[in-house]
C-alpha cells in the first residue's frame, strides 16, 4: 500500500508542494497545488488548492467538470453568473462550460479538494470580450474585483 | 452549480446518509456511507464512509483501487499484509486485488473519504481457507480480532 502521512499546515509526506509562479499578468494569485491521489489504475485523481488570505484562483472554463469539497476556512466561488459563500466540508460541483473562480475573501488561507478525470481538456481564460461580458452582472462583476 | 452545504456531524445537506444494514453474520459493523460527489461528467466518485468508535468495513477486494484520505478521527487500516495506524489527512492507496479492511481502534468515530472509478468490478469476500491463510500473519490476525 501506499500510506502518506498529513504534515502540519495541510502538507502530505512526498507530495510535491506547488505553489503557481507570479510572474506578470497572471490571472491567479498566492495558490498552490499538491496532487493527493492519482495512479494508473484511477481514472479521477484528487488534489488540493490552497490559496493565502488574499488569493484567488484563475478565472477559468473546459469542457471537463470539477467535483470540489472546501477543505480548509471559507470564502467565496463564483460559479457561472452565481457567487456562492463556501465553508469546510461544503460541496461544489462545476459543469462543464462554466467559469468558475474561487476567492478567500474571509482573510483567512482557503483550501479545497478537486475531484477531476484523469484525461481531461485544458483550461480556457475568458477573452476581454467574455470578460465584458461577465462584468455585466453587478454580483459577478464586486466578485471579480474582490469587493465581497 | 450545485452547492450542498455541510451539516453538523459529518453529514451533508441532499445527500442520503446510508448505514449498512447488520442482519445475522454480516462481514461489518457500524459503518455509514454517504456519496459526495457523483456525476455522468466524472468518471470517478468521492464517497464518505464512517465507523463509529467500535465499528468496522468489511474485509473485502477487487480489481478497482481505492484513493484513500483518512477524513475523521482514527483507526487502523489492513491492506495486503500490512496493519497502519491512520488519523485525520493521512492518504492510502488500496492497489487492484488486495485484501483490505478499516477499524476504529481508538475509540473514537472514524471515517475516510473514498474516490473510486465510477465503472468498478463487485469487492469478493474472503473463503474459509483465504481468511485461515491471512490469519497466519500474527499482526493481520491481531487485526482481524480487534486486538489492536
Amino acid at each position: 500500500m501506499m500510506h502518506r502521512k498529513a504534515l502540519d499546515g495541510f502538507r502530505w509526506d512526498g507530495i510535491d508542494h506547488l505553489p503557481y509562479k507570479e510572474e506578470g499578468s497572471v490571472p491567479f494569485k498566492d495558490i498552490s497545488r499538491q496532487v493527493l491521489l492519482s495512479a494508473p489504475e484511477l481514472s479521477g485523481e484528487l488534489r488540493y488548492f490552497e490559496m493565502g488570505p488574499e488569493g484567488f484562483s484563475t478565472l477559468e472554463r473546459h469542457e471537463h467538470m470539477h467535483g470540489v469539497m472546501i477543505f480548509r476556512g471559507e470564502g467565496h466561488c463564483l460559479v457561472g453568473d452565481e457567487v456562492r459563500f463556501v465553508r469546510e466540508r461544503d460541496l461544489v460541483t462545476i459543469p462543464p462550460w462554466t467559469w468558475h473562480q474561487f476567492r478567500a475573501t474571509a482573510g483567512v488561507a482557503f483550501g479545497f479538494l478537486c475531484m477531476v478525470n484523469t484525461q481531461r481538456d485544458k483550461p480556457q481564460l475568458p477573452s476581454d470580450t467574455e470578460l465584458e461580458e461577465l462584468r455585466t452582472n453587478p454580483t459577478v462583476r464586486a466578485f471579480l474585483d474582490g469587493e465581497i
